[in-house]
C-alpha cells in the first residue's frame, strides 16, 4: 500500500503510539483530582504543554489550550477572540474550519470580508493591503500553507501589515498544514494565536491546540469543570495530549531532513511527467510546501483517477478530504481555475516515512491511467 | 494500588485499548477521503454509531453525534437545542457542562431558571413539577446519576411531566454516569436528547457522543467540514469512537453482574463501618447508583483524607474532579448540608473491575485515618 494522502490525515507513529499507551495503562488519571494520581496527570499535561510551546518558541506568559483538533481549535479562535458587532478579514482560501465559522459569525451579525487569492494560491497581497488599510479589522485570519495547494503565506508580512493598519488587530494563523512540517515559530511571525492539529503530523486523532499569545483576551466556546485555565473545559484527554507532544517533537526534531526528503519525493513525481512529455497543470508556486502537491489533469476526472489507483493500494486525495464530497472547489476557483481543472483535480500528499521509490511508481500508475482515460 | 475514583475518570479496558491500537494501525483514514480507506474509515465509523445506538435502543432516524466528550455534548445540547430568548430549565444539581453552560446561556439573553434538589440529592418533585406548570420551557435538561452523590432521577417521569406542561419542550439529560451502569433506554424515557461519555465506561479519554432523537431541530456549535451530517464538523476521532462503541458493548453485555458487584462493594464499605461504630452520613439515598459512594465524615477535612489515604496507594476523590478545586460544593449545598459536612465529604467511585476485598481495605483504612483524625 503507498499512502500518497497525508494532508487529510497520517498514521500514528510508533512512538506517538507508545506514549499513548503506556499514559492510557500508567497514568489514566484525571488531572483535577486531588490524589497523587491527579497530581501526576497534571504533571505530564503541563510537560506536554510546555514541550509544544517549545517546538514554536512560545514565551513565558504564552497559553497553549488543548482541544479536539483544530476544527475546534480554528473555531475557538474566531469565536473566542471576536466580540458582538467586531469586524472579520479572513482569506477566501481558508479551511472550511475557519471559512464555515466566519460565516457563521456573519450570520450573527459581525462584519466579515473575504480576503482574495492570487494566481498561485496564496493571499493577495495588493487586496490584502488595500483592504486592512481601508477598513479597521478586530481580527484577521490567514492561514500559512494550504491544504489542497501548499500555497505558503507570508504570514509574518502579512501580520506586520495589518497591525500597522491597526495596533489592536488580533492576528489568527491556521498552521495546521505548516507545524512540523516548516518553522512556525510564534515570535518571529509577530501571531496572536495560532491552531494546531495532531493527526496531520502523525500524531493520534481528536487532539489539538490553540495558542494564544500573553496578554490576548480570549473567551472560551466550551462551559464546563473549568480545564485548561477555564478557556477549554471538559476532562483534558491526557493520553491523545501526551501522544500529541511526542508527535510534535518527533517532527520538529527532524524537520529539516524531513523536508529534504519530501521535497525529493514531488520533485521525483514532477519530473517524472516530464520524462514522460506527460501533460498536467501544478496548482499553486514553486515555492509552496512540498508535503503537497495539486496538479490538475486535463480529460481526466480526479476521482476516477483516484479510483482506479486505488486498485493498485495506491491512496490519493482529490482536493481536500473535508471539501471531496462537493462537486466545486472553493480554492481552486478562487484561483481562477476552469471547471475542467478543478474536475481534473488531483493531490498527492506526502509524510516523511514516504519514499521516493513509491513516488515513481505513484507517477508512473499516474501517467498510465490518466493516459487511458484520455484516450477513451 | 486501589483505584476508587472511577466517577472522576476510568482507566481504558483491555478490549477497548486493542481497538484502538488496531484502529490507529490498519484504518487510520479520513473518512470523508474518496478512496477505499476512506470507505472503510467510514464503514467502521457506522458500525461504531450504530453499536451505541443499539445499546441506548435508538431507534430508526435517531442521530448519535459523536464529538469530544460529554463536556462539548452537553454544550452541544443546551447550546444546539435553543434558540434566542428561549427559555430554559435546568437542575441546580447539574453537572458543570450543563450547569455553567445554562449560565453562559443566561448571559446571552435566555431565561434560565433552576429547579431544587431535595435532601436526598434528586431533583425536587414538587418544584419541578410547579416550575414546568407555571412556564413554558423550550429546553429541560435533568441528569440520570449525579456525579457527586450518585443519587438518580426519575427521568421518564420528569420528562412526562415537563411534555404534559408543554408538549413542544425539548428534554435533554446527561447520562454520563448512568450510560453502562444503569438500563439508559431513550424510547423507555421519552427523552429528546442524552450525552455519553466513554471515559466514565472504560473507554478512551476525549470521546463522546450527543443523542438526539429523530425530528428534534439541532443546530451545531463547531463549524468545518461539514463531518457527522454537518452537526459537528471535524476530522473524526476513529480509534477512540470504534474503542468508545467496544467499551459500551463490554459494559452494556455485563451491566446486571457489574451492577450486583459494584453494589456489593459499596456495601461492604457501609456494613464496615456500622460494624466498627463509625460515625459517617450518607449523602444521597439508598436507591442511588451503586458506582457512587457520598459520605460525610464530622470533624475530618476531605481533602487531608484522600492525602492520607494515597500514601497507601488508595485513590479516592472529593465532591467530584470538576469541582475539587473549589472549597464550595454546589450539590452538597443544595441538599442542605452543612460547612462541615461538606469539608468532611469523600467520594470513593467504583468500577466493576474493583473487588470486595479493595473495598475491605479501604474501609478499614478510612476508619483508621479519620479516627486519628478526630482524636488530633
Amino acid at each position: 500500500m503507498i499512502y500518497f494522502d497525508n494532508a487529510s490525515t497520517t498514521q500514528i507513529s510508533e512512538r506517538a503510539l507508545n506514549i499513548y499507551n503506556e499514559v492510557s495503562k500508567t497514568c489514566f488519571y484525571n488531572s483535577s483530582s486531588l490524589h497523587k494520581g491527579g497530581v501526576l496527570a497534571k504533571t505530564r499535561l503541563e510537560k506536554a504543554r510546555q514541550d509544544i510551546l517549545n517546538c514554536i518558541n512560545g514565551q513565558v506568559g504564552d497559553r497553549l489550550i488543548f482541544c479536539s483538533g483544530a476544527t475546534e481549535a480554528n473555531n475557538m479562535a474566531l469565536f473566542g477572540l471576536t466580540r458582538k458587532n467586531q469586524s472579520i478579514l479572513v482569506s477566501v482560501g481558508e479551511h472550511p474550519s475557519v471559512y464555515n465559522t466566519a460565516m457563521a459569525l456573519s450570520q450573527r451579525g459581525n462584519e466579515v470580508d473575504f480576503v482574495k487569492l492570487d494566481s498561485e494560491g496564496t493571499v493577495d497581497f495588493d487586496d490584502f493591503k488595500q483592504k486592512v488599510c481601508s477598513k479597521k479589522y478586530d481580527l484577521v485570519s490567514i492561514m500559512f500553507a494550504n491544504n489542497e495547494t501548499g500555497a505558503i503565506n507570508d504570514i509574518r508580512s502579512l501580520c506586520e501589515i495589518a497591525k500597522q493598519a491597526n495596533p489592536k488587530c488580533v492576528f489568527h494563523s491556521d498552521c495546521v498544514q505548516a507545524f512540523g512540517k516548516i518553522d512556525v515559530l510564534v515570535d518571529n511571525l509577530g501571531v496572536d494565536s495560532i491552531s494546531l492539529s495532531a493527526h496531520k503530523i502523525n500524531g493520534p486523532k481528536g487532539v489539538g491546540a490553540l495558542y494564544v499569545k500573553k496578554g490576548v483576551s480570549f473567551n472560551p466556546i466550551v462551559y464546563g469543570g473549568g480545564q485548561e485555565s477555564n478557556l477549554r473545559s471538559g476532562t483534558e484527554n491526557l493520553p491523545a495530549i501526551c501522544a500529541f507532544a511526542e508527535a510534535a517533537i518527533e517532527k520538529c526534531e527532524a524537520l529539516k531532513s524531513n523536508f529534504d526528503n519530501v521535497s525529493k519525493i514531488k520533485d521525483t513525481i514532477l519530473k517524472k511527467f516530464d520524462d514522460n512529455g506527460f501533460e498536467y497543470e501544478v496548482n499553486g508556486s514553486k515555492t509552496g510546501s512540498p508535503y503537497v502537491l495539486s496538479v490538475s489533469l486535463d480529460g481526466v476526472k480526479g476521482e476516477v483517477l483516484v479510483h482506479k489507483l486505488e486498485m493498485d493500494d495506491i491512496y490519493i486525495g482529490t482536493g481536500s478530504a473535508c471539501s471531496s464530497k462537493s462537486s466545486d472547489n472553493r480554492i481552486l476557483s478562487a484561483m481562477s481555475k476552469e471547471k475542467g481543472k478543478i474536475l481534473g483535480n488531483i493531490r498527492p500528499s506526502f509524510s516523511a516515512s514516504n519514499t521516493v521509490a513509491e513516488a515513481e511508481i505513484v507517477a508512473e500508475k499516474i501517467i498510465q491511467y490518466a493516459t487511458e482515460l484520455r484516450n477513451l
